[in-house]
């Protein structure tokens, strides 16, 4: 029996009631986990789950799950969904194609009359971009491993911490310390998201399977001169904190475009915390991150880094001090959910390209507890994400639908019985 | 007659009395302009004046002025004098040392029995620092020239305009739109103060005798690339700004480096705005400076940055707007003052040298209604300056006043008669 189609129409028009819900103070459509725009969100997402038929809850970790019961209650679920937070001056469709395709993918299994063995739990995952407290995929985190106590301490630069904004957002922080999903509760999981880059589009390939999702190891220096009258001493006599970083910044992208495959270097942030016009900077923060799926090239990048950024500062009178964390260690996705991907896709017809995936995901965090995969659409406009411009085709979104619920109806089969 | 030598105890227990005007929340001796601890301070200040016989009156700008009346009133006064507000994070002698030392001037001359024929001016300006509305010499602009009035109405990051702040300090703001000094009404200036560099210390010569004060070309650049997700976007295929501001950091660096004789090019500054962890800068601000008293190096300099800078940025993908000011345009000290200390220091067989000044003065602003000129003395540690750390021997500070003692003796002889 072949499934209906999803609609485009229906999936844009989602899209776009959603969008509604975004922040007027900040750029494009922020709606950023913690934040109100947000809050009044979920009610609309929460709506748009019970008139698709599903059964609506809120899990302890602030997650929203419909679930389309199946014939064999008590199996494992089959979970779909990402998340509908954004980035300030994010887009409409990073997490949210994932929430609201899944929403349409069980529109599609309902009204094809397909009724799974399997219980169906459609996810938006609270939180999933990086909040104000340092960390993202708070609502994943939480429901596979627990949250760690001193995240909740956190405050951020309004000196408000973590727990008192969520419980300003009705989720009870304490729930939040031991994982909120029971063992064995999902048989299985998969992820539609958009790319967030141009591979796909440029290749001409509608559908991309995710093989591993990227490590990213977060670097935090701090670069230590000496204070000095900027007009007075002499430009071979200074230790200028300044200079040394902005050597730092461009060492660390020469490592980045040496990786032999996919792999990046990207300094987002510098600051001087104390500039004056007339001062030679005597300390400046960076903050860089590395990301690859490749383990090895990500130590050897990490060390390079280290040689040359300590060498050059030094070589400018100027200490510095490294400070690495592991944010993500690489993740690969489960070999029967890529599988069940790419048979739906070969039955179809359909091109598709295994792809690594240089953005972490809810995804990765579920993989703890089950076997997880992702499908990559196409981002459209030169593959920007993280931004307004940020752009998917309905075409391209509603054959994600198509794909996701094949693969459903297919991992039903194939997973925990 | 010989003048009685400055007694260095007095003047060390002089500064260590002002130095406790500090805020005590900010590092070092902090004593900005329009903050409290600078408020505070002008009574001491007036009432050490006083005891040194001085008659004490303010002026419009603000400025503190003690007044020794000569001979022959109504002929332009002498008048020396400096600032005793401080950068955050300062020390204790720059501008301090030039306006104590000056009192310890007064009272070698009163203790020599010496009556000049002019009146002799010690000037406490207001606010040589840069202040939180971008610019310095408040008082000594507002004496010579008058303020613009657009600078009394800009804000400062609090909001607050500057003409309330002046108010809070007694300071009445329409008084410094036009100049508080009347024509003719300086016959000559000069100003003590520390060298704020390592030279003097370094060649083991106790005086410099100013030749001319730096010209100082102020820019902002601002950089346009791409935002893109940090993550998944290509190294070959970004437009970073962050990239693009770090290249054009050792640009300038390199054309400070590259100047035949003294000239500095330093960038204090950095920002982006919309900093996250995993995208890449779409928009970096830098804020840097060029000093040098040749103002065919700064013209030149100032073309050399611009083009290269664009350049690199343009190779980057990257837009780039530059934003030049001239601060201060390069000011020569009068040949009168000059060569009245040089002969000082001949006479009593000080070793000297002539030297520029990289540091901008209040100098500079009263060059332009008077002969003006500068002595300098050693500062220690080093040379540093706008810091802490700054130093200047009580020996080298009494050799200092003598020597201004003895060069407002002479000026008495050889000016405006």
């Amino acid at each position: 029996m072949t499934l209906a189609p999803a609609e485009a129409d229906r999936i844009t028009g989602d899209l776009t009631a959603l969008a509604e819900y975004a922040d007027p103070g900040l750029p494009g459509w922020s709606r950023r986990a913690l934040g109100e725009p947000y809050r009044e969100s979920r009610p609309w997402v929460e709506r748009l789950m019970r008139e698709a038929g599903l059964e609506v809850s809120r899990d302890a970790a602030g997650n929203l799950r419909g679930r389309l019961p199946g014939r064999r209650p008590g199996a494992g679920a089959l979970v779909t969904g990402s998340h509908t937070d954004s980035v300030v001056g994010g887009g409409r469709f990073d997490g949210v194609v994932g929430v609201l395709g899944a929403i349409e993918a069980v529109r599609v299994l309902r009204e094809s009359g397909v009724r799974l063995e399997h219980d169906l739990v459609v996810v938006d995952f609270y939180g999933e971009e990086t909040n104000d407290y340092g960390f993202g995929c708070l609502g994943s985190r939480a429901a596979t491993e627990g949250l760690e106590a001193e995240l909740l301490d956190r405050v951020d630069d309004d000196g408000v911490p973590l727990h008192a904004r969520l419980t300003a957002h009705d989720i009870d922080p304490a729930g939040l310390l031991a994982p909120a999903w029971r063992p064995g509760e999902v048989a299985a999981f998969v992820e539609l998201h958009v790319e967030q880059g141009p591979q796909l589009a440029e290749q001409g390939v509608p559908v991309g399977v995710v093989t591993a999702v990227t490590g990213i190891e977060r670097l935090v220096a701090t670069f230590h001169g000496r204070r000095d009258h900027a007009g007075t001493r002499a430009m071979t006599d200074r230790r200028d904190a300044m200079v040394a970083a902005a050597r730092a910044v461009l060492a660390i992208q020469r490592v980045g475009c040496e990786a032999p495959v996919h792999g990046v270097a990207t300094t987002t942030h510098l600051d001087n915390p104390n500039p004056s016009p007339n001062v030679v900077a005597a300390e400046v923060t960076m903050a860089s991150e590395l990301r690859s799926v490749d383990e090895v090239w990500l130590s050897g990048a990490r060390r390079q880094i280290a040689e040359q950024v300590v060498a050059e500062a030094q070589a400018g009178g100027v200490d510095v001090e490294l400070d690495w964390t592991t944010d993500n260690a690489v993740v690969r996705t489960d070999e029967v959910v890529q599988g069940a991907v790419s048979a739906v896709l070969d039955e179809a017809g359909v091109p598709w390209v295994a792809m690594p995936s240089g953005a972490t995901h809810d995804a990765v965090h579920v993989a703890r507890v089950a076997p997880a995969g992702m499908i990559f659409i196409p981002s459209r406009n030169g593959g920007v994400s993280h931004s307004p411009d940020e752009l998917s085709d309905p075409a391209d979104i509603a054959l994600g639908v198509d794909t996701l619920a094949a693969t459903l109806r297919r991992l039903d089969r194939e997973v925990g019985r």
